[in-house]
């Protein structure tokens, strides 16, 4: 099971710790680079390691579509299939059905979508989900959860939370079922945690958070932030759900965000954040910098021999200029995904360090206006 | 300048040495990895070193059409540009002009045609192809030819091999005017190299080697080889081709080939070799092992838990196994094409290590006999 040790409360609420999970460790308030389809995209595992990253995020909606939960099982799990010695974590699908899958119908039962790889019709239910977390065999697993989009009226939030919020119950039965049972093929058990919905209702989200924080979750997520609301939304509705969570338990900020949403993340109290853009605006050629975004498509870096980021000390920024990352970025070159993804989350670890630095030190709120000012 | 050193003669007429040039030192027999557009791809420059490339080649084509010499030339060169410690060498772009432009017009005094890019117009002469590679500054460049491609008839071939020899006289004048004159950016002058063409013609060849072989050129390359004719064709005429060149200056066989064809072009006295094959059938999720070639694609690997080569000592090979690699290449993943270019190349690289080894303790042609039996 999973433990979780607070080192240090900042006086603004934000905190740091540690959390130790069947043998593996991650410092909070963690970044988790997302490795959807078992490869943190156009890195290597050793690089991930080099960089500083302790766990790693799978998806089990692709996962259980590509390579299957049959070969990723023989291959003795997610961290062993990838070779990566850190801690993992999948998410149970429940987002990507909604956003990927084509041909969606939700029933209580749960909710048959066809894959978007080959069209092939599925039923994930919150059983199913956790059976197929169970085989994955990450160390923290997700419960299944009905997110909705931005904006969503209030009657279809209340359907889906309520919904989620009974989902979660059978996830929880499923799991102590797995646990104990012949479905859980690991001798140590999964962590699973809770997803607190409720769209953009206050009053919804308390809700949630009070129904999901009555079940034995081993940590509480919020989801559904994030996904096109105005930021002062975003950070209003996570304060005001935070603060109903059970603070000997890690909270997690699902699917957030560029390095200002962290840092504003973690004085709600936040512990663990996962987020895709470090890689995928990587891959688009934008990297993040001490002084902000730098898009290799703009004409002003063809010549510029500086490094992406002169403050920063990573291997690119050591052996690459800006003109020939763009060269080779405009060129289509692989060479240009790797450095920008490699950079960008060099940047995202470090400042990690530096925000549990700051909250151990007790300056976090110091620390944190300073960041904002200046990004 | 160039300064060849030939080590050791094996019986079988193999050869092994040293090509010292501008302060770069390179061991032959080598291969060059592929650097088209200044990077090799899905490889950084601090991989090539650490897999022992001591010579990469980028293109003169793609690089006048993108980024532009004017820029690489502002970066100080080619390798300060794509920060590579080693030595480097820019094929002229005759073989890319034929083969990648639209709208070719050959005359005698050059090609015209137009950018696979942009559809821009461009002529190429002997004379801007050399003085395009001064700008360009790599150690060693090439001169600027007209390849036929296979089949080719006898006076297609003889007028174009007919005229390469003439540009070849011409690129010899531009490079001598540029040393003693303005064009040349470099304090160290550049070596240049002839190709030798005559299609598949070997009396075309026998005037083509002739009469480069009077024009001082620092090393001679044989090119036109390995464009789709038979191998048996091809070894013959380049064995036949490299008699004709002179001992003591550098053979480089353009653009081959499989780890066969190069343990069979250093029987014929080749000291140097390129190809885009270890990176472009890596990318394609093909890899090459002591044992034949593993096609990822293949249903086979789908739960083969072993190393892409088992006898590979690569990185690669000890940290990620043949089903999740073919998972990624299917799933599309970046580092499918980095960790499959990485193995092949460190094959290749091993493999010249073991071709000099076998000629400095004079058995290379049972090295050669027992490695083209098993492959």
């Amino acid at each position: 099971m999973l433990e979780f040790t607070i080192g240090k409360t900042d006086p603004s609420g934000a905190r740091a710790g540690r959390v130790c999970v069947r043998g593996h460790t991650f410092d909070t308030p963690a970044f988790m680079p997302v490795a959807t389809q078992a490869t943190v995209k156009a890195l290597t595992q050793a690089e991930l390691i080099g960089l500083g990253a302790q766990i790693v995020l799978g998806n089990a909606y692709h996962l259980y579509l590509r390579p299957g939960i049959g070969l990723i099982q023989q291959m003795g799990g997610l961290a062993a299939f990838m070779n990566w010695p850190g801690a993992t974590l999948t998410d149970s699908g429940g987002y990507q059905v909604f956003s990927l899958a084509p041909l969606i119908e939700v029933s209580e039962e749960g909710v048959s979508f066809r894959s978007h790889i080959d069209g092939s019709e599925h039923l994930l239910t919150p059983e199913s989900a956790i059976q197929i977390q169970h085989v994955i065999g990450a160390d923290i697993i997700m419960a299944f959860d009905e997110p909705v989009g931005y904006p969503a009226d209030r009657a279809r939030t209340l359907e889906a939370t309520e919904r989620s919020d009974r989902w979660a119950a059978r996830c929880i039965e499923a799991h102590q079922k797995g646990a104990g049972g012949t479905l859980l093929p690991n001798p140590n058990i999964q962590a699973l945690f809770g997803i607190v919905q409720g769209g953009f209702e206050p009053d919804l989200r308390e809700a949630s958070a009070r129904r999901l924080t009555e079940l034995p979750f081993d940590g509480y997520a919020v989801g559904g932030l994030s996904v096109g609301e105005p930021k002062e939304q975003t950070f209003g509705l996570l304060a005001h759900t935070t603060l109903l969570l059970p603070a000997d338990r890690p909270r997690y900020l699902m699917g957030v965000g560029t390095p200002a949403d962290i840092v504003r993340g973690v004085l709600c109290g936040v512990d663990m954040f996962d987020c895709v853009l470090p890689t995928r605006v990587g891959r688009n050629g934008t990297a993040y910098s001490k002084t902000g975004k730098i898009n290799l498509k703009n004409a002003q870096y063809q010549d510029d021999p500086r490094p992406l980021d002169p403050d920063c000390d990573c291997e690119v920024c050591a052996t690459y200029s800006r003109a020939y990352l763009r060269h080779i970025y405009k060129a289509g070159e692989i060479l240009a995904a790797r450095c920008v993804s490699y950079h960008n989350l060099y940047l995202y670890l470090r400042l990690m360090e530096r925000i549990r630095k700051a909250i151990y030190e007790q300056r976090y709120q110091e620390f944190a206006d300073e960041f904002l000012l200046s990004s």
